[in-house]
């Protein structure tokens, strides 16, 4: 027996399925009526989508299930490689989620990386890379939204990447969106390896963008990391190891036996379809919302995956 | 053994504890060395707090622990009114959290409601409110933030709670924020009674801003509920009964023996220390950040509660 009654899962519901589009008007006006984002979507064409790249994909295998991260070469083009190679060298597995702080991150690494006689060695991955918090625009297919947010001059997407880019100085980075991964580092900007890893779980932090290293996103779960308990100590730290969470690998997906791969598509966001996704979620036009907000923040659009349609 | 090595803390540091303050500078103007958030609030004085009125205080007993909620009767007197009813009468004792879905919300109420054989009755609370979506900002101590962030004209802070206000139209409303607690309803504006409650529990959806009425914030123990597992239903919500979180109970303070009470203050937003504070906040000063933001989103303010120093 399903549970949803209607004044509980109507706030929902329109949240995720019934959007309508329409140029914001006056609550008095009626909506035109337009697709809803179960239709956008419903109408999509296969040149909608891209599968992953089983080259820059990392599969972190928990317990409780997968984890899909995408990484983000164009914007971290050493630390890609780097944790290319870490992934691919085996580094984290048998190491640890160490961290979970409400509202901000969860963090995986060596519990031993601060003691030099315990702490796993790094393989072939390099011990130091160049800080890569933003890079030109220049060449990228920067997607631009109607709407900005105050912490960027402008907010878009590349690639499925939610995207903060300043045209006058032709600068573009990463946006520290829920479900960002970034690159713990040191004081130093060029003390970051790679090799501890965090993830957005709260509010996005976006004070942080420019001043770390972005590495990827997860596209697929998300809820295996963020609905692990809260660190009792400092900074959301757990205070046993018995409380670290366990990670049993983190592969690339090219090194996964092909049987053992989780096929996924991500939804372009290069695309007049995704354009039209984004007015819905701008200006949504069902019977719950009773006044369109006629804004959207980057960091509150849906970038929808699926697995590859058969045939 | 406290486990922080510092390149795994210092990125958690420097966003919970050294941010010095200064005016938004290029990167090589030496930066005027201030307080930091520690600093600031080490330096408060007992008029910068205010104690939680029992009045308008709830208690969420679940087996984990509390969950404190502080409503905000003046955006929402009549849902506020009935809400103080359904605990003062015991309402939500016995009944359950029936949703938790990832980067959305954790409802609660009763998994019957849909059932009218089945459903608690509400007592004497009133089984029909006016929708309380927004007011006039007339009267209200709105605190603005030097920033804005597209959703609202202006953004701010009244007594606490995250606002947003059109001055042109003279109107203000609370802000979906991160702990944001408001009333489920139906599609009809007026369909909430405030029995089923939700609370945000990630990225701020401030779509539903002045579309559903915002009830209050929780203040501490978010991260009971926020942790919750996600519910693999549609909407996730908790497919099987056995999921629900049950809720031990829901009181008002003022009904709680006071030696059973959690003493509490939060910090006043109406004064030049939280000043002080968002401003570290919009311009992190520390050795970590290399490009302070020079802007703070309202959802991104820390909002601190301490327990009331002895004497």
């Amino acid at each position: 027996m399903r549970l949803t009654p209607p004044t509980l899962s109507k706030l929902a519901l329109s949240a995720l399925l019934a959007c309508a589009v329409a140029p914001l008007a006056l609550a008095t006006t009626p909506p035109a009526k337009t697709r809803s984002t179960q239709e956008i979507l419903d109408a999509s064409q296969p040149s909608d989508w891209r599968t992953l790249d089983p080259a820059r994909t990392l599969y972190m295998e928990l317990a409780s299930g997968r984890v899909i991260i995408e990484l983000a070469p164009d914007f971290a083009p050493a630390h890609a490689a780097n944790i290319t190679t870490l992934a691919h060298e085996g580094y984290w597995n048998g190491l640890a989620i160490i961290r979970s702080q409400d509202n901000f991150v969860v963090q995986w690494g060596d519990p031993n990386a601060d003691d030099a006689a315990k702490k796993k060695p790094m393989g072939t991955a390099k011990p130091k890379l160049p800080a890569e918090f933003e890079r030109t625009s220049k060449g990228l297919a920067f997607r631009a939204l109607p709407d900005t947010d105050g912490w960027a001059p402008q907010a878009g997407f590349v690639d499925g990447f939610p995207v903060g880019r300043d045209p006058t100085a032709g600068r573009a980075w990463l946006a520290h969106c829920y479900g960002a991964v970034g690159a713990g580092r040191n004081n130093d900007e060029d003390s970051s390896t790679g090799a501890e890893l965090y993830v957005v779980t709260g509010q996005s932090p976006r004070q942080l963008d420019r001043n770390i290293t972005t590495v990827g996103r997860v596209v697929k779960g998300m809820e295996l990391l963020s609905a692990l308990p809260r660190g009792t100590g400092p900074l959301g730290f757990y205070e046993k190891p018995e409380q670290y969470v366990g990670i049993q690998a983190i592969r690339l997906a090219q090194d996964v036996p092909a049987a053992e791969r989780t096929p996924l598509q991500v939804l372009r966001t290069d695309t007049a379809l995704f354009d039209e996704l984004v007015e819905a979620r701008r200006n949504r036009r069902d019977d719950f919302y009773k006044r369109p907000a006629g804004h959207i923040n980057v960091c509150n659009v849906p970038l929808p995956t699926r697995a590859p349609p058969a045939g």
